[in-house]
């Protein structure tokens, strides 16, 4: 009572690893946080740290639509996997952002992530995100309309910069308190710090950071 | 006798991850494989994927750092890391590649690591080196005398080039068969699939590598 505390659970479609951590959330214990569906466009986070997507390196690309295979047997999941990858996420992601109370947006976000991911859906498609949203008990129309408001628009670019001024480089990632947590494979330890049973020191992580530099590429 | 795999383990030493999958390869089941120590080095992958690494993006260092605290809290590891960050591995690689038997150059791969990442040793001092390959019992002279050859540095490099080949574009990679596994988050997974526990069905992957791509950022 009172003392749960939130994570903000910053995702984007584009990352199969979204879908994953809203699986493995499902066995999280209820009651040790507050989940909350953060919206985010991945690109926007990797054009500010000039970093890439696994997408975007033809070697990781390989890689990660297998580790996502291994993951999916692992879990036990059905893989399916979208009709073209990268795909625009910004309808779904402005759609999902519209939806402004947190359970339904999290309801809303989790279904869209396993359309995606489990069931191939293509959600660039609005009529997809139509018939998605009236599954949900939403106004679909409504929210579709809203999706393209300069207002939501916005929103998203706002919340994209949040996670980015809190270092987010990446999704899946898990803000609470000052810490984060990124990747769908960190969620034991974001159980485990929720449950006061990860704690580091900080002093000796500020101390080796502050540390110099002896060797750098050229890039 | 005789059905044991070789699990080929790429690392620099300049990756905590590489020192990380070292000491959780301890309580791996003896007789599951043999792990063969294999140093490469992360900057000649890094180039030839044109990908960067984590200490090349600041708020990715940044969380790098914390999560190599957290893991070896987790683990229960002493976490001191080395007096700079990057550095230049390159000695510390050659010498390692030098040591020409398997058993003996894990073992001194090992000490290496340990050195660097639990005990702050800086293992661009050749004086370190020499150190080090004395308490192994190496003839130390010889040994880094070995690492200055020509045979030496152009084998760390065709060995990188053969790890690039596989497809390795980080560091700790766990190649075996036709799988790699990337990090030392994943020896889960190669535990598993060394006990036939993890399957993928390479069609559908196949499938889902040949679609098509929707989005590309310009970069």
């Amino acid at each position: 009572m009172g003392g749960m505390k939130t994570v903000d659970f910053f995702f984007d479609f584009i990352s199969p690893y979204g879908w994953l951590a809203a699986r493995q959330l499902e066995s999280f214990p209820p009651g040790l946080a507050t989940i909350r569906y953060r919206p985010v466009l991945l690109a926007g986070l990797l054009h500010a740290h000039e970093n890439k997507g696994p997408a975007e390196i033809p070697a990781k690309r390989v890689y990660t639509f297998t580790d996502v295979a291994r993951w999916a047997h692992h879990l036990g999941l059905p893989y399916e996997g979208p009709p073209a990858h990268p795909f625009n996420p910004l309808l779904a992601l402005r759609t999902c952002y519209a939806v402004k109370e947190d359970e339904a947006r999290a309801r809303f976000a989790k279904r869209l992530l396993i359309a995606v991911w489990e069931e191939g859906k293509d959600v660039t498609s609005p009529s997809t995100i139509e018939t998605l949203a009236t599954e949900c008990k939403f106004d679909a129309k409504a929210l579709l309309t809203a999706a393209g408001s300069p207002e939501v628009k916005e929103g998203l670019k706002l919340q994209t910069q949040e996670a980015i001024r809190k270092g987010v480089f990446g999704v899946p990632s898990f803000c609470v308190d000052d810490e984060f947590f990124w990747g769908s494979d960190r969620l034991p330890f974001l159980k485990a710090y929720l449950s006061g049973d990860l704690s580091i020191d900080k002093n000796a992580l500020e101390k080796r950071l502050a540390r110099p530099r002896a060797a750098d590429r050229r890039i």
